[in-house]
């Protein structure tokens, strides 16, 4: 998830420097995205992957509030990415959908920080999936 | 969801200016909001779709304690309208739940925007409902 | 609920200033209750109702989590009462147990605020309940 | 449980002024706990019951981020011991349980007030358990 | 696996000074871990037994909130390691995992204080495992 979506930033974003850390577990995340933010930079994704006991459950909750937390304290973008275990069986699809996901995030962070906060108004309510194809508009 | 209430914002607050983000998904909703006060708006109101799945409750729990961070923090109106996909059933039921809910809650905001924090007292125990019929006082 | 300890509120607090606010929902209360401290008030007593679903106890832990949040930045007393629809099957019981529980915990903020913190030191381990009879000392 | 705690810490900490305050239920111990350490405190054991039902879970999971977020936010020391009633059956082993815990961890913190924060470091891993009979240390 | 933790941290780290706390509980981890920052310190490793009940699961919850939120208000590295009782059946097999994860999450805080945030970068996706055998790279 990491590469896919380091890509996408350099790609889309020239001329920016991309910081790229890695953490022990989603625990530890939300610190990261502080230091990363503290750092100077604009905006951080983060990619997490959350296993399928309960206690991987209430660390992925913590985790959110956390990243949460520091949003609201720091006023910068931060998009928070997880796959679950649970998502899928095979692994080859667990895979798919974490490479899919990344990505599409990592275009949604690059919009924001290139085009300002109202860069996905056109996207709102169009079903936009992440990690599966698009569920479509509201009808 | 999002044309509903900005409609009936327009319409309620006229002199006002009306400024309408999407983000990626319901936990950029904190950050999001606590943005767009920072610019000086007087309230926000956010919507968001909320799945079936564990960690989609996870994420709502997540979201709501940051919404409610967001608004003891600011002092300001945050009114946090979701809609559940296990609601409903029926796509056109859920739709029809979310766009009634929208715009009740838009109702909410713009009438605590205009007459102040006082404006609701009238509706206190009338069993109001947002995304379904009224269900009555209390007896 | 409200109307209950309102009077209560009176009764017990002659010469006091009694504000009254309503709110969209149950996750509205803890910014409504900071903006009501904000205004110089020195105790808040929330009156919420929580439904059977999944989202609404998601709901009441995020509202729980806000209020508790908002009395620890404060300083002040914010005492938060609600009636949960799995509490009774009957609507009329329902009713008795809000009405009851608003009554008792008004009593405790008035208490509270007239007599200062100690003032329900005589009440402890007296298995006094709140919407129920009493359940009596710990044997 | 708050006669024993008193009892244990006015016999270990000779000298000190212990206050004791009630509250209406568990969700007010985290700003009851802010109002007594702004007073001077050192130090504060907060003491709870927690009822069957999910919102008794709800109410305690929210009092101990709130008991947390105390402790973080001043740096001294609140220890925070609950008793769930699903713990045992016969009100009297509940009572016993609740005694032994309250006296143990009343000793907890006489000893990190009086002997600083290594005080507990001999007991670490030694499966002590309070209200109930020591697990024993990890073999 | 705080003598475990200690000797990996001694061993990696010579010449820093390395502080050992116990607390009663791991609800008390997010306090100390806030008292052994403001000592001084660069990072924490905080090492927790999370029992079978859901009392503990929720202690466990709270605890990981209040760590996160020690780590992004001070913007210092806290790594949070726990082992959960149902995790294993045996006793010797949760010792096994307790002892590996302590290890290895000891090996992390280490060359993160060493070589900077960065240091992990190269373990990302690899499937490394805290307590367990490495999962392996995805494919």
């Amino acid at each position: 998830m990491g590469s896919v979506a380091e890509e996408v930033l350099r790609r889309r974003l020239p001329g920016y420097r991309i910081v790229r850390h890695t953490v022990p577990g989603i625990k530890d995340l939300p610190g990261a995205a502080k230091r990363i933010l503290s750092m100077g930079c604009e905006g951080v994704i983060t990619l997490g992957w959350v296993g399928r006991r309960e206690a991987d459950k209430l660390s992925y909750l913590a985790a959110s509030v956390g990243l949460i937390m520091v949003e609201v304290l720091t006023g910068k973008i931060v998009i928070d990415v997880t796959v679950h275990e649970d998502e899928a069986e095979a692994p080859e699809e667990l895979a798919a959908i974490a490479v899919d996901r990344a990505r599409k995030h990592a275009e949604n962070l690059a919009a924001l920080i290139r085009e300002g906060p109202e860069a996905l108004v056109k996207h709102a309510g169009m079903g936009l999936r992440q990690g599966y194809p698009d569920a479509g508009p509201i009808k």
